[in-house]
């Protein structure tokens, strides 16, 4: 018997889905941030998240809105990354013995609050019961066909962008880990780059949000688009507060960067010549496309190691 | 403070999302088995449903394959009941550290067989660590427009009609409680009625699935329709299997019928002139559509009790 520690998230989703074929109407199915559906005007944008209470929550340290906002906001993002806009939500719900109504009513605001502040209708949902808090959000959306950005487009040449700060999420969690204060926000109530999304769409080729790290997100990229990669490591954007949130705890907030996940940043490559078309949107360039190889530069080329797996987690 | 088992699973519902209005397209949003879209040619259907270890399964019940049956067959059921055809399933999983890859290579195995049997194909999910096991499928369908059957559509004098026997899965349920053996491959690997519902869909008018008890869908369908019902209690249909069960436990199928649920079969209504056409299918007539309340009867009237509540779950 094999342990899924030994395989990792997604050495397991491999092993697991690896003989689905996509099927009839089917664009993009598992591997993107969101599967990809056939539609008249649009294609249909489809995707799924699933929170744990003590692993993507927790409700001495979440308000219970907080807790709803994210459970919106990390669905929010994973369309985002596809270019797409978010239409209809579906709330699965586990909740424990003792569960007050009240808390219940929190939560709903917030996630009320995050579809409002996104477009979005919450129009159906599963409630039960569970040991422990857990929230599933199913996402429906749309984009333009030409509009459609995959983790597979990625070109030889194309640079490497990130939209904005990263290790902020990891910074946080790792105060509160720590009982301390400061730079905890970002942690406890996620932004995502919709607006942003749809300003890059028509001229960037791959895109994929940030959830699990960077290292994870530029190497899936490259995998799914058959490219490697260099990161320059002076090159990738944190913030003071997340370096003084470091210094502070004694960590390495590259590792935050690197491995953390959850800044819901939108990662993206663009070709030289669009570029000019996305400098409003502030890009941060990392990096750059190569034909092979996942790199990351400090002086000198090494391998781009970390990313974050549920199943190996530490802490 | 309220705990939410005094409010149960519905009123807790009502307080949760009584607010919300039906969004931009939705022809049904909240309320009934599936959300309803508007399309092109066809109504799209969404639904989804959660599945935790320990109340929807149990790991020493269930064999792996037979988890992951139950957890597309619940959602295929539900698109069964507006009269549709299931299309794509998103799976979202949280697993237990110490999850060993082979079971969930089985459980895997169980939602594709049940997938390849329904016509699903599996396009996408989300995979995460959780302190006990929790799928949640999250199913697109698609209905033509008149085709439709919402809970609401019942019309006072429609015959009520049932597909099969009720009380089959929680006879399973109670036998494996009592550690016995007996009938118990219902309620372990359930069978939903989506070949019926197709037949039945251009005749009917309001339809349902039983997956919280016969009182409770009944229930469920009068609120929506504004209508009352009478439901004869000799009509209800309980297998000889399912009463020999009561008898070796000392207890009464009746209220494993009314109460039980996840019985999968489709509950609906029909007009005594639509009646010829749905013949074929071998509907249970069980009672009829009244004006206004809600009675079970067994010589003389009395009001309907029961329906399955996860927060007020027994045992």
């Amino acid at each position: 018997m094999t342990d899924i520690k030994e395989l990792g998230e997604f050495g397991l989703l491999e092993r697991l889905t690896g003989d689905i074929k996509p099927g009839h109407g089917v664009v993009k199915g598992i591997g993107d941030d969101c599967a990809v559906i056939e539609g008249e005007d649009f294609y249909k944008l489809v995707t799924t998240d699933m929170l744990v209470s003590g692993d993507h929550f927790r409700c001495d340290w979440h308000s219970p809105w907080q807790i709803g906002w994210k459970s919106i906001v990390v669905n929010v993002s994973d369309i985002a990354s596809m270019g797409g806009l978010p239409d209809y939500a579906l709330v699965s719900m586990a909740l424990p013995d003792g569960t007050e109504v009240e808390f219940m009513e929190e939560v709903f605001k917030g996630m009320k609050d995050a579809c409002d502040s996104h477009g979005v209708d919450i129009i159906g949902g599963d409630t039960t019961h569970g040991n422990e808090l857990v929230i599933n959000v199913a996402m429906l959306g749309h984009v333009e066909r030409e509009l459609l950005c995959l983790r597979s487009d990625a070109r030889l040449g194309d640079m490497i962008c990130i939209t904005g700060d990263l290790g902020k999420s990891w910074a946080g969690l790792e105060l509160l880990r720590a009982s301390k204060t400061g730079y905890t926000e970002f942690y406890l109530q996620p932004q995502c780059q919709l607006d942003t999304g749809r300003m890059l769409a028509p001229y960037v080729n791959a895109m994929i949000d940030v959830s699990d790290g960077l290292a994870s997100e530029v190497k899936h990229i490259c995998r799914e688009s058959g490219v490697g990669a260099e990161i320059k490591m002076k090159d990738i954007p944190i913030s003071e507060k997340t370096i003084e949130a470091g210094s502070s705890l004694g960590k390495d907030p590259l590792e935050w960067a690197l491995s953390g996940g959850e800044d819901f940043e939108l990662l993206y490559t663009v070709s030289r010549e669009q570029y000019k078309n996305v400098k409003s949107t502030g890009p941060i360039v990392i990096g750059s496309i190569l034909d092979d190889g996942v790199y990351l530069f400090d002086g000198h080329r090494k391998p781009l190691k970390g990313g974050y797996d549920h199943f190996k987690r530490d802490g």
